[in-house]
């Protein structure tokens, strides 16, 4: 019987036998064991037992007294007040971007006479001097040149306007590129690729920590306020994650628990989108086919509790929205008709087309920046493009204004109300203006200079918006991505629209468009267009309707009554409830089809794959014929692999261990002949334990030339029997993990690839009849998925 | 080196030295390896590598010829096929279900003169007589003692009326029951907990097939009709995931591997919800938190398409509901304030209580009959339930009606033209009949009779569903649940808002409810009691909000015009979206914390444990210390673990062994001596394999008595070596399992129960530095936790 096998069934009582006193130490836990160095993957299995040890611990004290009972009770409760206090934080922060956007935005324009701290809209709502045709203008509210010079009208005023968009423009991003390269390099970008492997077990240390969102809270206001072609809804979900970490350090269940901290963070993420679009179902949608990796059924209750506090605190805090009163309604009046889904099915191709080009060429993009010159001199590149997106965007009408003002527009169907420029149809002088169900009218000259500016405003936003996710400042893509699918949209539906009215002797409009009726409605072919271009932020048909949906009823609630949000909702209830969700589904789909022949990775599973994260998607499905054998190390040629004998390694032999090789742990056998496995043993655990043994041989003044180095190290329950004249030896079983996870070298890869999922292994070993053969990491697994898909390995960087 | 580690590395050519040329034939697969017995636990690894074979097998195929690239093409697209198909048949049957418990429930009353097979609604809908002010009246629809005496009114109608009733209820449930017994046993019950045991891979062959679908669709309407005390919607779910066992025979990729199937039917089941509520999204919740066991994203999307298709196939079936011209409006006009919480919560607490209170004792009366003589009796106990609810339920006229009715007509509000008993409230003779916008009035003598009725209403629905719920007939929990609870919502919103009548002047309703307002809507209140009463059939939050917003709008569909329903939407929308969300959460969250503190079983999971299904639940959590050693056989005491040698056992000790022991498969190991494991072989390959091998045999005219059972059987690539004279070898490496799983003794038992979860293992191999110790089957892990939990281990009975 070989020694290692008779480790149970000895008691903690028989343990004092072999060892001495001193070394006893190590059976106590010491601090930070079981904690993980920066850019390492955590072990979810190691994770989940702590936190269950942890709550038997609490449990079983609750039972002592009053006092326990208690504190076992808040600690119970301390996941939905972690939630409740994300949900207001978060809810909060969002509130108050959304009113600072408002008002920077506007500032480039112009100021507010009454009080310069409102925005374009707060300014003309106080006055009483609005009319109700002209709701934008009011005397209270002047552009810069009108203040400046008293002339509101002119070249002059015009070119002065131009002058000082751009500066202030210039201004904003300036200060937010800084701040983020000075304070917070992290709150760059959207974030989500980062936070989606934080969630799948990665240690970014400072992501999510209180720098990042204070400054990615700024920055994200002084981003979006200038104008770039970029959203403020992906950084909203950093921010959120933010708000969830600063939570989690109040209550050590969550601080110390790397695994528990992270159902923390899927919830947060889902708050995030909640309050993005105010969709809390849509948010906790999103957090759990996008976002998270490992997302009990308990953080979905929770997910969904934050989600909605957030999405209450945001509105309780907005002060309009709800009380204003502007009397156009949004109502589509008429239902759509089988022959319309050619045009939402070619939208949908349309969108499949544009993720793919956006993802190709923002990578390419971004490789560049990695690669070249160019990444040196962020503030540069934000600067440059940041004047060009001013320069070019000022001119154009569609693109002045802040894009999610210009998506509002294109979802809105044309009452008799409108003044806008979109509207302008040549109604027939022999009818009465109606208050709705106008029939379809010939377009007026508005009309077909709005589709040439919306054309040229199309162009722009593809090409800018390539360059402008992923510079150094925070940007989302949602709400970019929507504006290019809602102008093509609106193009093709007024395209159709004009079509049908001028042709409705055609076959295809004969059955269901007469003359005089209202059949082409544009400003849903501006929603389907969105739902469709919505594909390289989510893979997930449900979210991307969901998000549509609310971003309608969001927008509108911008500017509209109670009534009238509720009208579009009627518009899905009306006409059979389901019956719009047809169009977007069908958009959708076709889109992700589309985008799926082209290649299926998302614009953030991309970036994470440029950055090297250690990411294992859970939609990859891997079906090569390879086995554990073919990826585990040692390959062949390699040196055998480091272990360690259960009772006969010495210390120096491990220190040499450690700094000879990197590798995050070692497997511990029985002995080196026989090979057969009895634990695991991770390196920070292990430099920990010695250099906390070598520090008290010191301090007890024991130190004599060569004992300490020449203890043995051993990780039974008794210690090997040895001369009294040896030193004392070390004993190690404290941090020796002895249920490691193996899999045969026979297992084929594809169950190797799911253990690692379901399970979150960080690495596994392989045996052959009883036997180690090798060690599978999560590292090795990616590179190889990487080969096999003909990617580079080498591009997977962290453990 | 022992023989069984030269496994690797030779290829299938080298595989003809050691055995003979007959033997190879076991090389190639046969037939029904790989499947499973009835009642067996399948291994959900295993069914995902076959069917990446097969896949591989396609793919590669497809780049042969243009006529394989169709069929790779056909393969792909086979699962939105499916769901097509499911959802088409499932909305089909709902329709046809709806419609024939319209008519049937109607039938017991009374019969259409112009056509027999008109319900009532449909019998005056169809006539012209019909005034505004009763709806119901009209002179086609006559009741049984009308058409029979020609008296519509007086003691003798009213008792030849009741006669009538009570021998329609009898009729039908008799039918019901004897067609349940004679043709398919299965169809009995709401299904959903059997459902939820298949979907976690389990086999009950005949489940789910064609006779149970056939028989539980007209069953479930006779059982309906009956008016006993039970719901359509719950085996609406068993008939659509029938209707998705019948569609997977059409392909290959779904029949012939049991993991595919169950993607399939876990869409089915959220098809099934999607058309017993209108809620498609409801319907893919709960497929996710509640039955289904795997539920990969892709599954989530078609599960939403199948649920999509299934709402609007049943939409455009049900003739009416759209085009209906009823003229009332249901809409809650008012909030609800802050003090209105503390009801809301109180009817949290009762639907707590009655959850708890349901699912105990109809625990204890269904052990009852299974373990007494009632269970032999099943048709005369369905006789007698029927009778007594018959007998009972006439003279009331809330429990008269059909219970979905009944809901509609509680959530109902009381508008200005309501004709019920319920809103017989005094007017205030000063004042004008306004449309809406009613202020809270004193309840009339209407109101108080209604108060009595709906009380013993609420006991009589609270006693005879528990003996309902478990009889040999279709029987679903979800209405009868929300009946009881929107009873005691209503009640206690009466009771609050007659309160705040008459007492406007305390405290609490000061702030609130001035005199001639409305502050107080009964209908809220029994929505909101229905939501929280919904616990025990699921303990998903959001599925109960969802379901009960749907039932609402679904039991207004009935009688309501388009308009309406969305009016319907309104009131979520118009008060700020989210508002009544609130009340409905407060309720539910208040509900789901009472039951879970008398213990967190829901009553599917409570059925299931009663009928001994191994059924690993995901939310259980496993805190316990203990270990796998703990758990494993061989038992201290027990003979040791039946195992094989990989090249020294004999065609006889397998047979022999296979007979003395009842174990689903035994481990393979090197030699009894070293104890090496490489590998594991299923009892049914095994014996498939050596009954094949002795038929050949046979066949071959070679049988000399003792060859066969002499015949060494062996496991690893090379035969061993044996004089000539030996009979062949008979080589079986085609039916081990080269990667059987493995834990270590010292595996937390929590991390093995994890594993068996995430990874749907059958069992687990022990081992201890590289020796095989014992077997860890799914049953074993049952059993231990059942006994950790204090339950008896004995009641999990299948593998």
């Amino acid at each position: 019987m070989e020694a290692g096998e008779g480790v149970s069934g000895t008691t903690p009582t028989e343990e004092m036998n072999g060892a001495g006193n001193l070394m006893d130490f190590l059976d106590e836990p010491f601090p930070d064991v079981g904690t993980y160095e920066d850019f390492h993957t955590i072990d979810w299995l190691r994770e989940k037992s702590r936190d269950t040890d942890r709550h038997r611990k609490i449990t079983s004290k609750s039972k002592e007294s009053f006092w326990e009972l208690i504190k076992s009770l808040l600690d119970a409760w301390s996941g939905w007040v972690v939630m409740l206090l994300i949900g207001l934080l978060s809810g909060t922060l969002a509130g108050v971007i959304d009113l600072a956007v408002d008002w920077m935005t506007d500032l480039k324009e112009g100021v507010c006479l009454t009080a310069f701290y409102y925005s374009h809209e707060q300014c003309c709502w106080t006055s009483n001097e609005t009319t109700f045709d002209d709701r934008d203008k009011c005397p209270q509210w002047q552009k810069w040149a009108e203040l400046m010079t008293g002339h509101a009208e002119g070249g002059g005023a015009y070119l002065l306007n131009y002058f000082l968009y751009v500066l202030w423009a210039l201004l904003f991003s300036f200060l937010a590129v800084s701040l983020v390269r000075v304070f917070a390099p992290y709150a760059c970008g959207s974030g989500i690729p980062e936070i989606k492997t934080i969630l799948s077990g990665f240690i970014i240390r400072g992501y999510l920590g209180k720098w990042t969102l204070l400054i990615k809270t700024v920055t994200l206001v002084l981003a979006v306020s200038s104008g770039l072609s970029l959203g403020k809804e992906g950084p909203l979900v950093h921010v959120a994650c933010c708000c969830g970490n600063l939570f989690c350090s109040l209550f050590s269940k969550y601080s110390k628990n790397e695994g528990k901290r992270r159902e923390v963070l899927s919830a947060a993420a889902a708050a995030g989108v909640s309050v993005a679009f105010g969709a809390p179902i849509g948010g906790v949608l999103f957090s759990l086919e996008e976002v998270s990796y490992y997302f009990p059924l308990k953080t979905l209750w929770r997910s969904f509790f934050a989600a909605l506090v957030a999405a209450f605190t945001l509105r309780s805090i907005n002060p309009f929205g709800n009380s204003r009163l502007v009397l156009f309604y949004v109502e589509y009046h008429t239902p759509w008709y089988m022959a319309e889904l050619v045009p939402f099915i070619l939208l949908g191709v349309f969108g499949g087309l544009w993720g793919t080009l956006f993802i190709r060429a923002n990578i390419a993009w971004c490789r560049r920046r990695k690669t070249t010159q160019l990444g040196k001199y962020p503030v540069l590149e934000v600067i440059a493009v940041t004047g060009i997106t001013a320069l070019l965007a000022f001119p154009n009408p569609y693109t002045r204004r802040s894009t999610s003002e210009l998506i509002s527009e294109l979802f809105n169907d044309c009452g008799a109300l409108e003044s806008s420029q979109l509207c302008d149809y040549i109604n027939n002088p022999n009818m009465s203006r109606p208050v709705d169900d106008i029939p379809d009218r010939p377009a007026g000259p508005g009309v077909y200079t709005a589709l040439w500016q919306l054309a040229l405003a199309l162009v722009f936003k593809i090409v800018i918006t390539i360059f402008t996710f992923g510079m150094k400042i925070p940007s989302g893509l949602f709400i970019p991505s929507m504006a290019v699918g809602a102008i093509a949209g609106r193009i093709v539906g007024i395209a159709v629209e004009q079509m049908a009215y001028h042709h409705h002797d055609w076959i295809i409009f004969k059955n269901w468009c007469r003359p005089g009726a209202d059949c082409v409605t544009p400003g849903l072919y501006a929603m389907v267009g969105a739902a469709a271009c919505l594909g390289e932020n989510t893979h997930s048909l449900s979210v991307r309707v969901e998000i549509t949906c609310s971003s309608l009823r969001n927008t509108k609630r911008g500017g509209v009554t109670r009534m009238t949000v509720s009208l579009v909702v009627i518009m899905f209830e009306l006409t059979g409830g389901l019956e719009y969700i047809v169009p977007l589904m069908a958009a959708a789909v076709t889109s992700k089809w589309v985008a799926d022949a082209f290649g299926k990775e998302g614009i953030y599973e991309s970036h994470i794959q440029l950055n090297g994260y250690p990411y294992l998607d859970v939609r990859d499905e891997f079906t090569h014929r390879t086995l554990a054998t073919d990826v585990m190390r040692p390959r062949r040629n390699d040196p055998p692999l480091a272990v360690l004998t259960q009772d006969s390694t010495t210390v120096e032999d491990v220190e040499t261990l450690i700094k000879d090789t990197d590798y995050n742990g070692f497997p511990v056998v029985v002995s080196r002949e026989s090979e057969r496995l009895i634990g695991f043993v991770q390196r920070r655990d292990l430099t920990l334990a010695i250099s906390l043994y070598t520090l008290i041989i010191e301090n007890a003044r024991q130190k004599q030339d060569g004992v300490v180095s020449s203890s043995v190290v051993y990780f039974t329950e008794d210690g090997p029997q040895m001369p009294l004249s040896n030193p004392q030896p070390l004993k190690l079983r404290r941090v020796l993990n002895l249920s490691p996870f193996t899999v045969t070298d026979h297992t084929p890869m594809e169950t190797v690839v799911d253990i690692f999922r379901k399970l979150g292994l960080r690495q596994c070993l392989v045996t052959r009849s009883g036997r180690l053969l090798g060690i599978i990491t999560k590292k090795d697994v990616l590179r190889h998925m990487a080969q096999m898909m003909n990617q580079d390995p080498e591009s997977i960087m962290f453990n």
